[in-house]
């Protein structure tokens, strides 16, 4: 139940970042459901977390060890260790003691990440028992095992990787991701894991991410509800051969490029395997005020139930869009300004059915797989793009049935 | 599939207050699509507003015309002459001409309303033609006809009536409303009706009835979207026997509290006859630093589809209810202060799942079909409340297969 067909590609190795899985029993499934992290000694590490105001243990913790260089990262699928109190965060500082003590390591430069049931106190002593093993394997070709083990209610695995040249030498971003809502059926969370060899600053690298993150995982919504556990991840080992990446660069702009495409990509994946998803939907919004202005249309559009309802039907249904764009709460807009189009048919104009619009030229649009909504303001120069899905009997199914 | 059984009440006639139903053939039923309601002379005559900026042809002009002592509404169901562009708001000028010259009154006195499909152009000659029998059958006693006259896909009419003493004398006051979805399936809207013998100046009569709104219609929600034609009414003919309500007496206060509990009895019976809806959820926001946070958490849990359809589930999902509170945009909110209940079941205390809580008591409140939520955030002293209702497969079937 994804939009489109969804191959893991073949990810190479990032020398200097090893990973490895285990079945630590949190899931009782034959899966692994333990991934560690092990970063080279001079790795730099940025990260950037939920805005829900209830984080859950492991971001509390991962926040506070995050300006230590960290070395090590320690994820579990299977129990998010979200709603669990003062007892949640000494059991995600206890993992991190293990992760050290197997190290020979500071439990201070571990960040630990979560995902999976909100409630219920974390396992601790099972993903304790499951570190050693975790170490045993690590392995810089361990990126499809680590996309599968961070897993939980995923239909498919995600990755990305993209190679660009730097002075002449190859620099490799790997991204793998998790989530197929925004906060799954209880399963806290959208979590992204990207890698580098590139040799760049934690300042320079923590703003980059941040930069990213804002334009893709930011930008897409499933149903409108923000994780307790969202954390996405950025570590560069520094053992690509090309120079350290400094600000103000060209350099910069190609790897910062290339970091906001990877999160891009990671970023639809997740909607691709949204809950009950069967229609990808790309919002565009055109001529706004602001980025910000364009942001919030883009995303009242997003949210309605309505159009995503009528999006699972293939209703070319233009009502509910201008109604959402007009609730959008932006000050002054004007209604015959307004252009809509479904891919490339123009279906509002002038405020109301466009005079060349046929029922025929809009049904063929919405029977596609994917569908780009594109919104003109008339308004002023600003773009931006969201990314969601429909909203299907599935969707309620699996939101509904969850716990039974 | 409404929740609770809604009959509808006697509702005695508003002196002063005549209304005449016909079928003007908007609809394509035998059910009277047209209603018109005429006021006495000197009554007076409030009325607010959607707050979508695109707000339909018949709202322009309402607005408009309000401040010229309007007369006469007219309002047709079957169709809501939005997203029509200039056309649309001629064809509402046009059906006010036509009250008028049969009134012998002023068109800039009629006030018009339109709720049913949107984007297509009101059939203008049909309203126009059914104007004369709407106008031959004006009479104080048809209330029970009005509130079936503006229903659309509502299951049931909805009414309400309370009578008060203002110094020894009767003041009455009726309201009528309409609307299963924030916006229908593309039935744009929400309207309501209201009534009074009370003797009140415009200007007081406008702030009254604006302050209820806030405080009632304002405060549900089915899916979040704002309708282009949401209107509300109040008319106050002025003859009832009790003096002139003025500012700052005890009278005005009896009067403003009554309007508001009309507009709140109407405002359930909206949500009761939600589109799918199964439960009735009231959500309390209690301890909140201003009402505006309060009312901005209790909206943020009452829009999340992984609330609602929790819900419809009668799953006591505290999880999901926390992850809402939490992404709210409250400023340094306090998890450990957070307390929710389920009607008087404690669910969660100090940020988790409450010690003395046991699943059975949380299912026994999540099996009634009218649920309270109370969300006490230990921050302060303000309360506000916010009615919706749950999330069904219905909800999916009643929108994605309107238009097929």
């Amino acid at each position: 139940m994804a939009v489109g067909q969804n191959e893991f590609p073949t990810m190479p190795p990032i020398p200097g970042i090893k990973l490895g899985t285990t079945n630590a029993g949190i899931k009782q499934t034959v899966r692994d459901d333990l991934l560690l992290i092990a970063m080279a000694e001079k790795a730099t590490c940025a990260a950037v977390f939920t805005k829900n105001a209830f984080c859950a243990a492991p971001v509390l913790v991962a926040k506070e060890h995050l300006k230590n260089k960290p070395r090590w990262l320690l994820i579990n699928s299977g129990n998010a260790n979200a709603g669990t109190g003062l007892q949640g965060y000494e059991d995600a500082k206890a993992t991190c003691h293990q992760v050290a003590a197997e190290a020979d390591g500071k439990a201070n430069q571990v960040l630990p990440f979560s995902t999976g049931v909100i409630g219920q106190r974390l396992p601790v002593d099972k993903v304790k028992a499951g570190v050693p093993g975790a170490f045993s394997k690590l392995n810089e070709d361990n990126w499809d095992k680590a996309a599968r083990a961070i897993m939980t209610t995923d239909t498919f695995p995600k990755g990305v990787t993209q190679t660009i040249m730097l002075d002449g030498h190859a620099v490799t971003i790997n991204g793998i991701s998790k989530g197929a809502g925004m906060i799954q059926p209880d399963m806290a969370t959208m979590l992204a894991f990207l890698a580098t060899d590139a040799k760049i600053a934690q300042p320079l690298l923590q703003s980059c991410l941040a930069k990213a993150v804002e334009q893709s995982f930011n930008r897409i919504t499933v149903d409108g509800d923000t994780s307790t556990n969202d954390a996405c991840v950025l570590m560069a080992s520094g053992l690509s051969l090309a120079p350290e990446i400094t600000e103000n660069s060209s350099q910069y702009q190609q790897f910062a490029d290339t970091v906001l495409s990877v999160c891009k990509q990671l970023a639809e994946l997740i909607v691709r395997d949204g809950e009950g998803a069967t229609k990808l939907m790309r919002i565009v919004v055109e001529q706004a005020q602001s980025d910000e202005e364009a942001v919030r249309v883009g995303k009242t559009i997003a949210h309605s139930p309505l159009v995503k309802t009528a999006f699972f039907a293939s209703d070319p249904n233009w009502g509910r869009i201008l109604a959402a764009v007009g609730r959008a709460g932006v000050a002054y807009m004007v209604l015959t300004d307004v252009q809509i189009y479904l891919d490339d048919v123009c279906i509002v104009r002038s405020g109301g059915v466009a005079n060349d619009y046929t029922e025929a030229a809009g049904q063929r649009v919405m029977d596609q797989e994917e569908i780009t909504v594109t919104i003109k303001l008339g308004r002023g120069q600003a773009y931006q793009e969201v990314l969601t899905c429909d909203f299907s009997y599935d969707y309620v199914k699996i939101n509904a049935e969850y716990r039974t």
